[in-house]
């Protein structure tokens, strides 16, 4: 019986991006995440298993829902750069709970800055004014032209006003977006300064990889009905915005997971009762996203497993649709008699073949 | 630059097995794990995550020595068999601490058999009498056969004598291991009742899939001087020897992992404070594995991270010393600019090409 894993790598991604487009398989994560968000407490919420090191972090991040079990191994080396390799990879692997076998393994360096995006621009159509149309791009490295197409897509942003301390990285984000076929309609402005690129936008993202306590947004940077997008400070002694503006008396903070915030996010520079929400009761309608046009709306975002198994139910439900052309891996042995492990290791059985995508043992599983 | 994943599924583990013999896989490995227990102090020793479900449990075990880190994982689904399925299937992935690259994923059905063979096997070789040349072999499941070529390399064992309550399962046995040409000196002995298997043994080895508190073993049937490798109660709820043999006043038990041990072990029944050794003292020679020949020692093994990062370790060396054949994925991306992963996923950029198997990037990686 064969029980082939399906195996999404780095060539796999490309060609799904490129079939279906960045913009749709943003969208339709989008719409995944917020589903998951939506039933919340159908999850197990573990807390990530980090292993430190003097040059970096290496976490496993589980999370199920009693039908799906996930997990993403991600690293976070700063000095990889050095050596031309990525600060941060990942991938991860989603398995039936039903039987514990493993349904695919996937990269997702790729999927986590595509779910990453995703979630600040679901959280901004609750969190930003309706009327939004131009947002400020702080910091351009991997996550930028992500966050681009997202809020262009489902926040209707169609100003991008970009800065970066490197001049090539923003050039390089105005190249890869006028590459983008859906972004004819997007204006890309370059600034000289952070305040220049916030000036007169609706919503700023900031997206840097400053390694510290930053003062990259300022109260002055701030006006009324902004909605602040704050995805880079996103580990203990890494933030991005000045406490004053979440204690600004018209802020409101709203944050993936309160626990994990509080250690990670923008909000661990705050005392620990300081008040915010969560992004479940966001979407369940117990709380607003936003009261008031002039609120100044926080999404505090350090990225949550529930998002990654999102991200991974979403991929094996691509494959499936998409068909044709995915690859399998002999992760777990098919055996004709589970008893016999040795024979049918050393005997001359027809096991591990590849096998087309299968459905799930379990019919629970297949949602 | 290319910084591709080495894969070994079930094929190559396949391939690798009848290339260099199960024998030399087991003798090896029991070297390589005997080396990481010696140097047990460098392991962080993470507690597992387990997830667990009304059909079963999903885990994750964590291992590293500061210099590579580790993770198997691993599923326990009972009723898996009647679908065809393995009860327990596991894969385990290796990665490089300084960059936090992952460097191999691998299955781990059959390396996890592998590997809990060499480390009873190396157990017995300090806690057995050197004269030990006949085993009661009780359960002939999937580790029967991996056992018994284990103590018949390692501890010079030339008689087995298998029991199991499916008559079956013994001829299974009795076929595979006829079939291993290593073997023409091992007499095997199919027995009527566990009490005959294990008269005139001097090693028993329990490997039943019993669900509870059992007594397979019961004192009856234990004689001075003999070695018990109890490795079948492995959570709890699932033992497999009558307490009283723990107790005997000349029974002198060993376990992996003592805080693992007492919640897993066969010495989950015991009181907390009964007095155990770890198999790590074993091997430093801080305490001896037997005292005098007429104890009877007690391997308790539950199965411990540590020797899988050592199984996994030793695949990834046999693979750099086999060369040729081996397979890689991409599951992490190689990009030529780091920022701009935009760019090299939906551009043209030449990634994600095929590469042989690698060195490391970090000199202390490469032991």
């Amino acid at each position: 019986m064969d029980r082939m894993v399906s195996y999404i790598g780095f060539a796999e991604i490309q060609t799904l991006l490129r079939r279906i487009g960045t913009a749709r398989f943003i969208a339709e994560l989008a719409k995944e995440i917020e589903a998951d968000y939506r039933r919340w407490s159908d999850f197990q919420h573990s807390p990530r298993l980090a292993s430190h090191s003097a040059t970096g972090v290496i976490e496993l991040m589980p999370a199920t829902d009693g039908k799906l079990f996930s997990f993403k191994y991600v690293n976070g080396h700063p000095a990889n750069t050095a050596s031309g390799l990525l600060t941060v990879t990942a991938f991860g692997v989603l398995a039936e709970v039903c039987t514990g076998y493993p349904l695919l393994v996937a990269e997702m360096t790729v999927a986590t800055a595509l779910r990453t995006a995703a979630m600040s621009a679901l959280a901004a159509t609750y969190m930003a004014r309706s009327d939004s149309r131009s947002m400020a791009m702080i910091g351009c490295g991997a996550q930028a032209e992500f966050q681009a197409i997202a809020f262009h897509t489902l926040c209707g942003i169609r100003e991008l006003r970009v800065r970066d301390i490197d001049p090539g990285s923003m050039a390089k984000v105005e190249r890869n977006l006028r590459s983008v076929p859906d972004l004819v309609d997007l204006r890309i402005v370059r600034a000289e300064t952070t305040a220049a690129a916030c000036d007169g936008a609706d919503v700023i993202t900031t997206a840097t990889a400053d390694k510290r306590n930053a003062f990259i947004l300022t109260p002055s940077m701030v006006r009324q009905g902004m909605h602040l997008n704050a995805i880079g400070g996103d580990c203990p002694g890494k933030t991005e915005l000045d406490p004053n503006i979440l204690l600004l008396p018209t802020a409101r903070i709203v944050v993936e997971y309160e626990r994990q915030a509080r250690i990670e996010g923008e909000i661990q520079r705050l005392p620990a009762g300081h008040p915010v929400h969560e992004f479940t009761d966001v979407v369940s309608g117990a709380v607003t996203g936003r009261e008031h046009p002039d609120e100044i709306t926080i999404f505090d975002s350090v990225g949550f497993a529930l998002e990654d198994h999102s991200a991974l139910r979403y991929l094996l439900r691509l494959l499936r649709e998409e068909g044709a052309g995915t690859r399998t891996i002999d992760l777990v042995p098919a055996l004709r008699d589970p008893r016999d492990l040795f024979g049918e290791v050393l005997g001359e059985a027809e096991v591990g073949r590849q096998a087309a995508v299968q459905p799930p043992l379990c019919a629970t599983t297949s949602s």
